[in-house]
């Protein structure tokens, strides 16, 4: 995951995989038949890792509750393994068609989750959310984009980082004073 | 740019990119003593065109008014040019130091813009943002998400997403009631 990240799946090759794990290139051969099942097997693991910790963390019943809950997860999840959300998006047209497929299925099952607090929450009346689905999408690139300046021993803490995104994610989905209107 | 974004910088060979534009591999030489130089030019060229084009749209006075400009203009600017912005993010770790500091001088410029907007919000009321920086990188991995989903010929207009994503920003940096808070 660390070679394709740094420099990318096209530039490398099974040779320099089986050298960075510290097996022959032919012994690499036990372990994955060729570069894309690897590529694909990196990328379902992390997708499935994805699912199961979401899993884990129990979501409240509360569509709020339940939002925050999964703002920090994400957040927390994807700052720890930034090689494989860099590979992961950037990989995708790397994929053959058929494991493009699995992986965008996965992907999309991820996205029902925070679809589905979304709906659960406008439902209740608890947020003002016309578009669930987008706004899922527009939620998931701004926490994502917590790797692309986040770093550990600066100025804020992740649980502070956490606490600010959460802020923003709730503001933008629940209803706001008449006042602030058009 | 267009075959730096669908097989990746290192994949991508100077006679290649000849046969691309129609020229031969020699002449190509041309145009670009080498592929770091054409990475280098293609990615400061779209910074420049982003700086130049954010300059034209001559931002409204006011802070609320400018945000809504920055909000659209961003989406746009960056839907109708998906290759130059995954390129741009992509291949960062594929340039030279020297380079990468240009780019991210620029990058940083550009960001300079929206922080600008929010801190004379701050400063005028308008807006509750404790951290004007992280709020900057927040709201522009959001909107740039849109990249990521958006097709011409959808459901929604193009306007119609810049609206959605306009009101969540709006929301997301606006003071609320304090009914929502805690």
């Amino acid at each position: 995951m660390r070679l394709f990240a740094r420099e990318g799946y096209a530039a490398v090759s099974m040779r320099q995989i089986a050298g960075e794990v510290g097996v022959q290139a032919g012994a690499l051969y036990n372990y994955t038949p060729d570069k894309q099942t690897l590529l694909f097997d990196l990328m379902k693991a992390h997708m499935d890792d994805l699912l199961t910790a979401w899993e884990a963390e129990a979501a409240p019943e509360h569509p709020l509750e339940a939002l925050e809950r999964f703002a920090r997860f994400h957040i927390r999840f994807n700052t720890e393994r930034a090689d494989a959300v860099f590979v992961s998006y950037m990989e995708l047209r790397n994929l053959s068609p058929k494991n493009f497929e699995v992986i965008e299925g996965l992907r999309r099952r991820y996205e029902d989750q925070l679809e589905h607090i979304l709906r659960r929450g406008v439902a209740l009346g608890l947020f003002d959310v016309a578009e669930p689905k987008i706004t899922t999408m527009a939620v998931i690139a701004m926490l994502t984009g917590v790797n692309t300046w986040f770093r550990d021993g600066g100025r804020l803490s992740l649980p502070d980082v956490e606490t600010i995104y959460w802020d923003m994610v709730r503001r933008a989905v629940t209803p706001e004073p008449a006042a602030n209107r058009g």
